[in-house]
C-alpha cells in the first residue's frame, strides 16, 4: 500500500506511559526517537503536555506533564528528527504556559477528548493553532458516543475547528473491520476539508487489520506504537504498519533494532498486549479500567 | 455475524502439538475436548493420524501419530462431545491401518497438502471418503504457491475429489485482508459445490481479522484455536471468534476457563504468538522454519 498523503504518527512515549506511569528516562525517550526519526515515521508524539498543578497527588514521570526543557532534552540535536507531537487534555492545561510554535521545541498538539467535551476542546485546538501549531481533535470512545452526538461534535470540528486531522479512537478496542468502513464513510459526510486519522487498540488482535481498514477508506493519519505498547491492551503496532506501507520513506530496521534493545526488555516489566481481561472489556465496548 | 452454515474447528491439538512435540496427556487433551464440546464447537481436531514407522527418528508424544485407542481415551464418554477430526500428512498414513469410519472414534479426515502433492491427496481423501469419513484437503502455503497452478489443483478438488471442504491455509501468516477477499474470490470461480474454509497464522497479527474476512466473503469452515496455540506464531484465537460469532449455540466461557487452568500456565513453558522473528518471516511470505 503506498499513498503520498499518509503519515504515520509514533505514540509509543505517549500512549505506553499509560502503562509505566509515564516513568522513562530522558536517554530511553532519546532512544527511540532516534529510532523512531530514522524509520522515517513522520511524527513521534512525547507525552502530555498537560500541567502538575491539576494532578496535585499523582505520582507520575517527566511524560505526562512534560515542559519545554523535557522535550528538548530528548529530542535537540537529532539528525532529520521526526516532528515532535504533544497530547493534551480538555481543562488540564494552563495555557498561560505555553509560548508560541516558533519558540517551542514541538510541532504539533493533539487534543484529546470525549465527544460531550468537542466544544472545549475545539476552543483549545483554536488557541493552539493561533500559536502556530499543528493541531488535531482526537475524539475518544468512538464506540461508545456512537450516536447523533457524535454527528453532531463531527459537524463541530469540521465547521468550527481549525484543525488538520480529526481522528477517530477505537479507545475499546471494539471495532471490527466493517464498523471501520461504516464509521469512515459516515465521518467523511461531516469532515470534508481536514483529514481524518484512526487511533486504535489491540483488545481483540485486530488494532492493525483496523488501521488497514481505515487506511482503504482514506483515512491518511495514522497511530501506532513500538512492539505495541500501550495501554491495556495496547496499540497497531508500528512494526507491522511500517512493513505494510510500502513508502520508501519508512524503514522499519531501526524499530526492530529498538525492540530487541530495550522494548522486550521493558516489556518483562510492564506488562501489555493480549490479556484475557481486557480482550473481555473489548468485546463488551468498555473501557479497560 | 450469524450465519448458520459456518462450522468452526477447534485445531488447538493438533497445531499446538507442532509447539511442543504433540506431548500433552491424554488427562489434557481430554479437559481440552471437554472444554470445546461445553463451548458449542463443531469439530475437535486431536492430532495427526499418521503411522510411527514414517517417523523412525522423531520424538514425539501421542498426537501425531494417535491410535484409535488414543482417541477414545480422551475423548469417549463426554457428553454432546464435538465431532473428532485428524489430520494427515500425503504419503505417511499406512491405509492398512485405517478402519470404517462406523468403526472408528473420529469423523472427519482432514488431508493437508501442497499445491504439488495435490493428486496424491485428492486420492487419498476419496479413500477416507469411501471408508465413510467426512474429508477435506487443505491446501497449505496458499500465499507462495499462488500462481497458475493453484488454480489448476482447485479445480482439480472440485472435479476429482469428493471432499466437503476445500481449506485455504495462510501457512506462513502473509496476507492481508485485501489478499483474503481475492483469494475467496479466485476459489470460488473453481470450487463451486463444495464449502470452502480458512486457516489463519498469526504472524502479522492478522489471523482473527483474516478469518472474519473469509467469513464476509463466503468462507464456511473456520479453524481456531485456543488462545492461539500453534506452531510460530500461532492461530486465530477460539476466543475471539466465539465472540464474533453471534450465534447462540456458542458460549465462549468454557474456554476462558481452559486459558485460565491450562493456556497460561502452559504458555510459560511453551512459547507462542507475536515474536519478532515470525513477524519478519510472514512479512516476507517465508515459512516460520
Amino acid at each position: 500500500m503506498y499513498r503520498e498523503q499518509i503519515k504515520v504518527l509514533d505514540c509509543t512515549i505517549r500512549d505506553g506511559g499509560l502503562v509505566n506511569a509515564h516513568d522513562f528516562s530522558v536517554d530511553f525517550v532519546r532512544r527511540v526517537y532516534q529510532g523512531v526519526s530514522a524509520a522515517g515515521v513522520d511524527y513521534f508524539e512525547i507525552g502530555y503536555k498537560n500541567n502538575a498543578e491539576f494532578f496535585p497527588d499523582a505520582k507520575f514521570g517527566p511524560w505526562k506533564c512534560c515542559t519545554d526543557q523535557d522535550i528538548r532534552l530528548a529530542t535537540e540535536g537529532v539528525e532529520n528528527g521526526a516532528k515532535v507531537s504533544v497530547m493534551v487534555d480538555v481543562g488540564r492545561v494552563n495555557m498561560d504556559n505555553i509560548r508560541p510554535a516558533a519558540q517551542s521545541p514541538y510541532h504539533m498538539v493533539r487534543v484529546a477528548s470525549y465527544v460531550k467535551g468537542i466544544d472545549k476542546a475545539i476552543a483549545m485546538a483554536n488557541r493552539f493553532d493561533e500559536l502556530g501549531y499543528e493541531t488535531t481533535i482526537n475524539i475518544m470512545a468512538i464506540s461508545r458516543d456512537a450516536g447523533l452526538e457524535l454527528d453532531e461534535a463531527m459537524d463541530q470540528c469540521e465547521r468550527e475547528s481549525r484543525v488538520q486531522v480529526v481522528y477517530l479512537v477505537d479507545s475499546f478496542g471494539s471495532l471490527y473491520q466493517e464498523d471501520i468502513e461504516r464509521l469512515v464513510t459516515r465521518s467523511r459526510k461531516w469532515i470534508r476539508t481536514k483529514e481524518l486519522g484512526f487511533h486504535g487498540h489491540n483488545n481483540q488482535q485486530l488494532a492493525f487489520s483496523n488501521t488497514i481498514e481505515s487506511i482503504m477508506h482514506g483515512v491518511n493519519y495514522l497511530d501506532a506504537t513500538v512492539y505495541g505498547m500501550g495501554r491495556a491492551a495496547g496499540n497497531c503496532t508500528l512494526e507491522l504498519l511500517l512493513g505494510f506501507l510500502k513508502n520508501p520513506r519508512y524503514d522499519v530496521r531501526p524499530i526492530l533494532d529498538l525492540i530487541s534493545t530495550d522494548f522486550i526488555p521493558l516489556r518483562e516489566r510492564h506488562e501489555w498486549g493480549y490479556i484475557i481481561p481486557h480482550m473481555i472489556a473489548g468485546q463488551f465496548n468498555m473501557h479497560p479500567q
